[in-house]
């Protein structure tokens, strides 16, 4: 089953099922995706009309707990580099994860309001929705709670992380709302999905260029189900709870990644790009994201059918 | 007007209105407090009959957001010395804050369910519940967007607490679901309410004896519309996002605070009592909570009633 949710001028929104090949929605019997996850399910496939991506909004727009690990560690690996800080060995075999804001995500097309001097970037990643978890629960009931998969974009303000992760609290200002593609699919739905982790090609275009074209089931060193297990070690999670990846990274054997254009996996995120440029060049070349500047981040199955629909951003300088 | 919400097995249970002398409840119209703060208001004032603190589950047993802060910065530098770590100057003028676990809360007399070698241990605080705040916000205007106002007792695992802060990503493990007092109240139901703070006597006891006699309206460094607009500063705020003041702390002129017993105000927070004890006699004396052990948090107004109901919680080893 797929899902969306319509934007209507309620905080939650109106769910919606979709077809799988992106062309239709219907009503989805309980209200909100919230509601569905809350329980008490009852499905009206009434046709509704043509998928509209452009009305959705994330599917769903707020959520009671997100909660971001870093299971590419790769990617943790060569930002902490970027930003002068070290990595400690425990990071390969104890998860990172972090409390992010969930009170208003973005709809996968609404602007990324801010001011540059933020260094605006993004990060492409998998999420997950679940059902409630129980406090202690291990890594195989973890993953049997997974109700739907789909894709993030985890807006990061790079000029800010730096003196917040200093204080020793984590983010508040430098993680601020993200944004989640228009569709999410239960996990029988995706032919990619085994062993925890969505196999597929994650795309990420800034500008219109390819920017990142990384297999998402390569180099994810923690599965959805461990870091699921991680976040439930001293508490409950209710049903609604969104975890995230960690912006997706690919490791070339015996070097850092290279560009797509240069014939590489690319990259779901500026930072990391500039971290190689600083490797290879000496400083980095590539800015953070400039008031006009656009990304998009999908999925395609074999046949080039989009599987989520698109996160299409484009950033906006605040007021 | 005071507001508390009774359990129904609903994960949002049912939103009532409290009589001040916390004699009465009934319908408040709006099925939930989430639903009152996201709009649409209808007051049904029938009786509802007599009010029962033991029916009443956290004002918002979950809610989109849950940022809590350490204005009483004096408890910030004690616990900091307690674990070995220097605390900045800049805490003194920049507000510490973290995101934290808001999707499932505990009722105000559920037990603390956890392993004792986790460290468990209580932080007595206020907390205010906004309607929506946007990015920017002055702290004037945040201000204006306090809704309600309760106590907190932000539960937290001491011995996680050094290992995942040392991560740098902030609490996850270390911050489990923490419990909010049985009455929300609205500011101007508060006398004590003046210059973004609670004015008043924050009561904690540790198995019925006085632990904490505070001042919540002293030494709170920064007020809660400094706090709200230091989290809005990158991303709007939604309704229903609950900001709390962080443990409160008293400073003794000229030294470290005094127990309840010798005279003192006393402490919100075993931590900070294992502290004083290390400064004066070289090791902590009170451990942590342990199996049975039972902590009681309110407020009482002049007349000696209790203002928002009372956190009742006694720790269970977990199974």
């Amino acid at each position: 089953m797929k899902v969306a949710t319509v934007t209507n001028g309620a905080p939650d929104g109106e769910m919606v099922r979709v077809s799988d090949d992106l062309m239709q929605m219907w009503p989805a019997g309980p209200a909100t995706l919230q509601a569905h996850l809350d329980g008490a399910v009852t499905s009206k496939p009434d046709v509704y009309g043509p998928f509209q991506a452009a009305r959705c909004h994330s599917p769903l727009p707020r959520a009671y707990q997100f909660l971001d690990g870093s299971a590419y560690v790769n990617h943790v690996e060569l930002v902490r580099q970027a930003r002068g800080a070290e990595m400690p060995d425990s990071f390969w075999t104890d998860p990172l994860m972090y409390q992010g804001g969930s009170d208003s995500f973005l709809a996968p097309n609404d602007p990324i309001v801010g001011d540059p001097k933020w260094g605006i970037d993004f990060e492409g990643e998998i999420a997950v929705i679940t059902g409630p978890v129980r406090m202690g629960a291990s890594r195989d009931e973890a993953l049997t709670a997974i109700r739907f998969v789909m894709l993030c974009n985890d807006v990061s303000l790079r000029n800010l992380i730096p003196a917040e992760l200093g204080k020793g609290f984590g983010f508040v200002q430098s993680k601020p709302a993200c944004a989640f593609s228009p569709v999410a699919a239960t996990p029988d739905d995706l032919p990619g999905w085994r062993d925890g982790k969505l196999h597929g090609i994650l795309r990420v275009d800034l500008n219109g260029a390819p920017f990142g074209r990384l297999q998402s089931g390569q180099d994810m060193t923690f599965d959805f189900g461990t870091l699921i297990a991680h976040a439930a070690k001293t508490r409950n999670l209710a049903a609604g709870t969104i975890v995230g990846s960690g912006t997706v990274s690919n490791k070339l054997e015996g070097g850092p990644g290279k560009t797509v254009a240069a014939g590489g996996a690319g990259y779901a995120c500026i930072a990391e790009q500039r971290m190689i440029e600083t490797i290879q060049q000496g400083a980095p070349q590539t800015s953070f994201m400039q008031p006009g500047d656009r990304v998009q981040i999908w999925m395609e199955d074999e046949t080039g059918q989009s599987i989520f629909g698109m996160i299409d951003q484009t950033v906006q300088a605040v007021a």
